[in-house]
């Protein structure tokens, strides 16, 4: 991350994408460097170790996206999974499915959770008070690994790019725990990371989810402030495909409430595999 | 554009998009600033006034989303016309179709052909030495109003925001000259801005070609030097959103040498439509 002449950038690999405004509070906690800033167009933000994670009024394309092709999909969703999403927000998208009775939050940054009810109360909303929301502080990979058998109708990953605490999220021995720990007719999702700025994790992301699963695809969609804008979430399922139909019923509860998500863009974003990716995808 | 410890920033309503690289030269023609620099990621890049237009290994986005749609659905094919695009990409992916005959590109600055030529000179590749291309400097919206009925097969509009020397394409009177000189079965495109960070221009355009042709829409994809990565292409026709069905053998015929574009990618493009806005066209 950089701060100058009033911006604050996240410098990747030659690219940058920056927003105008000021650095609110800066600390180290035990697990990395959180920068909460205000931001002139798009309110008040959160970086985690100089990368861009959300902001106030561009938080609704990965939360959207990332929850209701799965939440929209699965057999059941009376127990729902959330591995990281410090922020609140994906916590906030499932819990308008009023199917969900319990939802175990894990997030391992305790400081996040707590700078983001302060500062970003509007992103994780009802959710903070929501009796269904279970948070505990804490690794989210061994609850994986200590997680009954069959015991989550949907299990979610919001994680940071695969370096520092998010790296386990991104490899064998957590997907298959997170596979054993699906009910029958669960869904499994991750961000899966930008297919220009991080391909190959991209690609290894993907292949490694149809192997554990048997069926994982990759919807494509937008963060503007994420690197190249250009995003991923990657849904897994043991039965079938069954990410790609949402249930009319519950699809019509929440499309109401959403900006971008609905049905006929959840389809398309199936579908905008683009060329070279789907070709390398094939292989 | 800013400039600033080695890189080089569009900044855009409170948020920037910056490759790391130098400038190359800086020149002011009649019509516009033009700036071409060197970057480290994507290889040479164009700015015009302080805004990203292309670069090296960032210009399949943008070229192969506006063309073929267009071309691989318009009924016939022998005569195209190119209204601005002077980094030559957009010539270059149309006269990869064999049913082209002839191709008229107008471009009001000639010195954005002349540099892109020397400096970019990938972008424009085979097509500058094509016998099918006839380049004339000169104003496009001029030509447009002056081509007879019925002249043309396909219309692409390939400008710049709609500000300094493109903001005269998009407008009514320019769009109704487009619908005019198109043969039946012809099919009009344009760039069409981000549906983020120019949104209500976006949605001017779109409702401004479905009034005009009676059939259009949006497709969405990525330039992610563009202001929000996210952008649009508007397709049109009048006999129907033909843009939709791309010909097969047509499209056999592109899609290996493309980076973006397959006629799946294509279809979940016109599908994926964030809520918000589709609600906002449906009013």
């Amino acid at each position: 991350m950089t701060t100058t002449d009033g911006w604050i950038n996240e410098d990747h690999d030659g690219m940058r994408y920056g927003l105008a405004g000021r650095v609110l509070l800066e600390e180290t906690s035990p697990f990395q460097r959180i920068t909460l800033i205000d931001s002139d167009r798009y309110g008040k933000g959160l970086l985690l170790d100089g990368c861009w994670m959300t902001a106030e009024r561009q938080e609704r394309h990965y939360h959207e996206s990332l929850v209701h092709p799965a939440l929209c999909s699965a057999e059941r969703l009376e127990r729902v999974l959330v591995v990281g999403g410090g922020d609140g927000g994906t916590a906030r998208e499932c819990l308008r499915h009023g199917e969900v009775q319990h939802l175990d939050m894990v997030e391992i940054d305790g400081r996040v959770v707590e700078l983001c009810r302060e500062h970003l109360p509007s992103i994780g909303g009802s959710a903070w008070s929501d009796p269904r929301l279970q948070l505990t502080v804490g690794d989210g990979i061994a609850w994986v690994a200590a997680a009954a058998d069959a015991s989550y109708d949907v299990v979610l990953v919001d994680g940071s790019d695969p370096a520092g605490p998010a790296e386990g999220l991104f490899n064998r021995t957590f997907f298959e725990h997170c596979r054993r720990i699906l009910r029958p007719g669960g869904v499994f999702a991750t961000q899966s990371e930008s297919p220009e700025a991080f391909r190959q994790v991209h690609l290894d992301t993907v292949r490694l989810l149809r192997q554990v699963f048997g069926h994982a695809d990759p919807l494509y969609g937008w963060v503007p402030m994420y690197p190249s804008g250009w995003w991923s979430w990657t849904f897994a399922a043991v039965d079938g495909p069954r990410y790609r139909q949402p249930r009319p019923e519950r699809a019509a509860a929440v499309a109401a409430g959403c900006e971008i998500w609905s049905p006929r863009w959840q389809h398309g974003g199936f579908e905008a595999v683009p060329a070279a990716i789907e070709r390398d995808l094939e292989d």
